[in-house]
């Protein structure tokens, strides 16, 4: 059975990839990053759906991004909320964070040259999340291809790096409907970038909106405890 | 005065490639990384060779590449000791960190992206180090393609960066004359990958060798102190 590694935040679409990395014949190893956000909740959440779906290994990775600023979600700007979901992807959010993607997919490409797997799945989404540039197909590839000359592998020819994002041109309902067909229980897994203190979804940042509207699209009963 | 983020290990070349940044006009901020490297006396020599070079802003970052393990520089592997630096490029070696060069350049690019700065510069060497994926020119040049598409500048079309790699053809010899007539003071560097407690290079590692020939095939005296 080949090995895969799944990046996985705690919400929904990484819960859904590591689903679909599963059903495609994957024995799936879960790497998740503690980079000082202020959504922390979704650490516990990541550790909940790697128990539950059985991941083989799952490792928590920390560092702190806040070293270098530049995001609401790790510095003291304050998360936008109640917008328009029509406008969101009209220009990069300041929830954006620098090169994000590209540190994530970097660590679990050396974790993954470690256990000898080739394979690396990445919620990202080119739709809900088109102000991100580093959710796009075109940026995908273009780590793909640095990752083949980075690594011990890509050198001597011994295998190929292949990154996977299956979610990169689904809506959020068509991404809540496959996780359901595929098993994933939704409730252990956390959307929220504002996280009450008890544990509620603030409901009205980006990420609360776009989840409660997929849920209402999708015809799905939303499992999240909203703080409003 | 354009700014540049330069990766700053300690070593000869990282101090050459700040030199020679700071030479080309830029205003430099260093990025340093504390990854759970035995060599820990590298850490002071970025610290000294920062201030002794006048950098705008210096970060250290910490994480843990030992969550990850598969190197002689994190784990508990030996460093080799005592290699034919004819032999040293024939197979990766064991110090080989993976994707080490992907990680550190994927922060400095967020980093970069933060302060506005397009300019990257890292010390990667295809000559010394030919056994390293992560220095051969074509990796460098597959980054810059990834990075441009991974940022906000890229996306938006605002900036273009670009990784500077002046070190990479060179030799040992040919960088420390260089970095001698540009001023660094290679007293305040460290390229061991075992430094004793006390603080003195092995002199057997391939680091210590490289770096010993360097100065002796330049006509430079060594001034670094070593146990052997």
């Amino acid at each position: 059975m080949k090995a895969a590694v799944v990046l996985l935040s705690g919400g929904v679409d990484s819960a859904t990839t590591l689903a679909i990395a599963r059903q495609e014949g994957y024995a799936c190893h879960a790497i998740t990053f503690d980079y000082g956000q202020r959504h922390r909740f979704e650490l516990e959440s990541a550790r909940r759906v790697a128990e539950s779906m059985g991941v083989g290994r799952h490792v928590t990775l920390p560092f702190d991004l806040r070293a270098i600023g530049g995001s609401a979600l790790t510095d003291d700007i304050p998360v936008p909320r109640d917008q328009d979901p029509e406008s969101m992807g009209e220009q990069i959010p300041v929830t954006y964070v620098p090169a994000r993607n590209t540190i994530f997919l970097s660590f679990a490409l050396g974790w993954a040259e470690v256990l000898g797997a080739f394979d690396l799945y990445i919620g990202a989404n080119a739709i809900d999340y088109s102000g991100y540039p580093d959710c796009r197909p075109e940026y995908i590839a273009a780590f793909e291809n640095m990752a083949n000359l980075a690594t011990r592998a890509g050198a001597t020819g011994e295998g190929r790096f292949c990154i996977h994002a299956p979610l990169i041109e689904m809506s959020k309902a068509d991404i809540l409907r496959t996780g359901v067909r595929l098993g994933v229980d939704y409730a252990l897994t956390t959307s929220c970038y504002d996280t009450t203190d008890a544990g509620l979804a603030c409901g009205r940042c980006d990420a609360c909106i776009l989840r409660r509207n997929g849920f209402e699209e999708a015809g799905i009963a939303d499992p999240t405890p909203y703080a409003s």
